[in-house]
């Protein structure tokens, strides 16, 4: 392997996806998602351990997370892995994209293995897709900010652009939702849906539209259910623009939507700048 | 043009590059230099603000920066701009780049245009190619980091990955040299040298092979005044690791490498997020 061993650690942003469109391939790095979400402040941080055997906690209790598995088998290493999040699991926000890249960059610089940043994306990225739990969450994450995901896949393959914006989001987390059970259940519906939505959404850019179109997308996808569009009309009935976490039970709203409209929410920032090594 | 006047606020990171190639097509926008940088959290900041003549500042100071009028020319605007730095200009910092690519942002959010990021890295870039003030720096300082340049021009022409690296990084400025006169003075030299130590660098993409190939490329390139050398020596000398920035008469250090070798030098951090909207 070369290099010297250490330690590493790098932080992810949580991404809420709000539309999105499948595309599979026979190939993992092609495959993905095409689509629009926000990246977060709020994130994961992730510390790898060189150690004769892996071992994987989220925050201090062990746990399971094949992407994290498939990463450490892809870069030939086994290693202590300690991820930390205020993101609640399964409710859409990423966390198992943002922990597998994570531990891509961290275990690039514990290992000193010299890996391109693009090639620790795609081994996270084929990582998420194999395991079934992930199809676009990992480039975004990368990325940081607003992504417009333009072609599915990990680079080269898969392209990006952004929607200029940053400024506080909330979220509501009202339950959690397993991915793959609803990508299987409906992937033309929502492939139409995300489809029209992202072509909406490139016409104009901008923050609000993301939320317009993102919204939209969920009613057209089948996607929203009525305790949550509830609490996103009483977001737009206080003045506020809210919509759905794909794929969780969770509402986001841009500003502090959801706390005007008397919501108990979390609150945090568009992510700047995308995952980073953290000096330890 | 539709959209709320108002005013913008952009921040873009400096960027020094260790090593480039040049590659000129008919076209601007896929024009442009391969090669790799470090943006730095020293950077740019712009306001705009919408007015019926154009007028460009910089530190309080009037001034003419040819990129900055052809981006606002390019989005059919006239406006107040306002760019503040503590980085020098004409010493390899990029800041025309930067603020050519802060105005963009800027007057897309001052004057509601709604254009994507990819769009306005790309009006910045022409610009600067347009203007014969730079060729790499805005692809880079959109994407922040430590870029590498593989494929020349804007989206979606210009392809980018990145070394996985964080920390601070320290320059000494020892006097100013003009871009365009030593990018016509010797081009062949220069692209094939580039090419090799881009080559080199992608082998094994880390901070430390990117400090070396930067310092044997401005060797090769002939680049490398004695007095520069001299500098970089007295680094090499306690233990760092130093180059020269392109195009400038500036030494640049990884760490405090130029501080630990007696150097008056200023301080910085490599940037982690590239160029962003602030709220103003």
């Amino acid at each position: 392997m070369g290099g010297d061993q250490g330690t590493g650690r790098a932080f992810v942003p949580g991404h809420v996806t709000g539309l999105f469109s499948i595309h599979r391939t026979n190939d993992p790095a092609t495959t993905g998602s095409r689509g629009a979400g926000l990246t977060l402040e709020t994130g994961v941080t992730v510390d790898v351990l060189p150690a004769d055997t892996t071992a994987v906690s989220l925050n201090g209790d062990a746990i399971d997370i094949d992407a994290v598995e498939l990463v450490l088998d892809a870069m030939d290493v086994t290693a202590t892995v300690a991820a930390t999040t205020a993101l609640p699991l399964g409710s859409g926000f990423g966390v198992s994209g943002a922990t597998a890249l994570g531990t891509a960059l961290a275990a690039n610089a514990a290992f000193g293995l010299g890996r391109s940043e693009n090639d620790l994306i795609r081994v996270a990225h084929v990582a998420e897709v194999e395991a079934g739990t992930g199809l676009g969450d990992v480039v975004a994450q990368a990325r940081g900010g607003v992504p417009l995901r333009l072609e599915p896949g990990a680079p080269p393959s898969g392209t990006l652009d952004g929607i200029p914006g940053v400024g506080t989001v909330e979220y509501l987390d009202v339950g959690s939702l397993s991915t793959p059970a609803v990508l299987e259940e409906r992937p033309a519906q929502i492939t139409a849906a995300g489809t029209e939505a992202l072509d909406r959404l490139r016409e104009r850019p901008t923050l609000e539209r993301f939320v317009a179109t993102s919204r939209s997308f969920a009613e057209d996808a089948g996607l929203l259910t009525e305790d949550l569009r509830e609490i996103v009309r009483e977001v737009e009935a206080t003045g506020g623009s809210a919509s759905m976490a794909m794929l969780g039970r969770t509402v986001f709203a841009l500003g502090t939507g959801l706390s005007d409209a008397g919501y108990d929410a979390e609150r945090t920032n568009i992510d700047r700048g995308g995952a980073t090594l953290r000096p330890d």
